[in-house]
């Protein structure tokens, strides 16, 4: 391995890799056990964990430089949903068998992109190898005033129910990544079919809407396993029950041409995973208001229905509510 | 799987198992996307993150209580070597295969028992199954006054160098749990053998010497990777070397005996990782007090050697430098 007094292959990596990452003073250029965090006085620290397992939530032939960056921005979507401002983020990385320097560049120079257009600095790590198969685990921070972070349990009765960006996107092109043949049964163009799988490669957070999230927003959360099943949690969370007007549930094109297609498709985006979306309640005085800041922020928003009293979330479409097999993802 | 408005299997799991850990205001009993930590007034937060994989570093069949225990414990030393009092964590779980809920049971029930122990309450968290062996991801948070996280960095020539506990006994531990024949070839009493194999399964964080740290150190970090390795490692941050006297390094009886048994050990002892003790420098006029300070918490603590001007750590046996083939465990 190493002489005595030199540093380990390992502190090589990581300096070499992960270092330059390591902006913020908070971080000591990785050279400590810790990393410090100051939130400005007044403000809270939001925390949360997601990530991402080759085979489970990517492909192990993803680009390496995607798979960091979508492990970040799992992360980054849900501070945003809770409106908070990103300071920052710790990387768990296990890596199997022998460790190929050009996938990690590629790893971190991908990460690296993101921590800068996101302002969320990796602060700390820990790097293990495995048997199993690669693993990314990681840890983001989020400031946000004392006591204004958006919450899931707040929704109100009578409130609208809004979403950002287009849904289902990233449910219909994990298949078609899996199953390249389905473009054709489902006749998408190439740009559509390719629009599709960006979409599950690489979410788009909406960190630039957390401001107006905090003003606005009566509760939020992201939509990370599929709406039906998030806005049933909102629902349960709040005590309330939702009414959403299906035909308004904003779909992209390539989406709309694939039901069109096949209609049972329309289960797969109200249900699928990974949209990293937001869905809101806001009171509907408000709405004119958000628009406008979603507007400004450049995200788009679609009122897609209210708040009621009762339990659980109802998809009306021609009238009657679906019957969803399965309204969200699970691992178990 | 589940009906629409019902809580899927994971949600159950999580709030059956882990809910009950989620004490703090902060966590809001799981049902959030994100937690919340509001530090006091001049505070800072103190972040690290550690984790375990099934064979490589605990046992698949280690009781699932003390592997959620040592995965803990591990980021809580980290804390502790930082001189931070711990307000909470988050956990990463991956499991493998089928779940089983007694395993979860008392993997969870292993976990809040530390949680309370060291008052460090489970903030949120990610469940995903893995087709690899089980991991389990923590980062866990801490606070202190604002500057004063004890560095890696700031050790000063003169220092003494002081070490807590006991150093070796993990990594002959681990060769035990390894392969039993060991023991007797070692010529070990089953209690000697049993404590060894003990500190290997569940580290004694030092979080009781955090106040000590920040008052009387001059720099410290808990040894993980090796005592060699990881005072090399201060060093090398402090732009410092250390002479430490071998004789002095403190040894159990286990350890003792195992290496009068073979004295090829000393450095297995030396060099091995999993200590989770710490290893800190302060002014030698600092010493009575820490002492004081350390036997006051419960800790033992001994003087093995000084920070001396120049490069590494030296480890002086009978007159002449050891010559390690290698100073610390790395993953690569």
């Amino acid at each position: 391995m190493t002489g005595r007094d030199d540093m380990s292959a390992e502190e090589r990596l990581i300096a070499r890799y992960f270092g330059p990452l390591a902006t913020a003073p908070g971080a000591f250029g990785l050279s400590d056990d810790a990393a410090v965090v100051t939130p400005p006085p007044g403000f809270d620290l939001v925390l949360t964990t997601d990530g991402v397992i080759a085979g489970v939530h990517v492909f192990p032939d993803d680009a390496s430089g995607n798979i960091g960056r979508k492990a970040l921005r799992m992360n980054l979507s849900d501070l945003a949903a809770k409106g908070a401002k990103p300071v920052g983020f710790l990387l768990s990385i296990a890596l199997p068998g022998k460790i190929e320097e050009a996938w990690l560049a590629g790893f971190a120079a991908g990460l690296g992109e993101d921590a800068t257009q996101y302002q969320c600095p990796l602060l700390g790590g820990d790097t293990d190898h495995t048997p199993g198969p690669l693993s990314v685990s990681i840890a983001a921070f989020g400031v946000l005033p004392h006591g204004t972070m958006v919450r899931r349990s707040t929704a109100k009765v009578g409130d609208a129910v809004v979403v950002t960006g287009t849904i289902g996107d990233a449910a219909l092109g994990v298949r078609v990544r899996r199953d390249a043949s389905l473009a054709a049964r489902w006749r998408l163009p190439d740009a559509m079919s390719a629009h599709l799988k960006d979409r599950y490669l690489l979410p788009q957070p909406r960190n630039a809407l957390a401001e107006a999230l905090r003003q606005y927003a009566s509760a939020a959360m992201d939509v990370s396993d599929g709406l039906a099943g998030d806005l049933g949690k909102l629902c349960r969370a709040s005590g309330v029950a939702a009414e959403i007007d299906v035909a308004r549930v904003p779909l992209s094109d390539a989406a709309r041409a694939a039901i069109a297609a096949e209609q049972a498709l329309l289960e797969t985006a109200l249900t699928g995973g990974d949209d990293y979306e937001i869905i809101l309640t806001l009171a509907p005085a408000k709405l004119a208001a958000f628009r406008a800041a979603a507007e400004k922020a450049g995200v788009a928003m679609t009122e897609i229905g209210r708040v009621t009293a009762g339990q659980g979330a109802r998809f009306m479409h021609d009238g009657k509510p679906l019957a969803f097999a399965r309204a969200s993802y699970s691992h178990f």
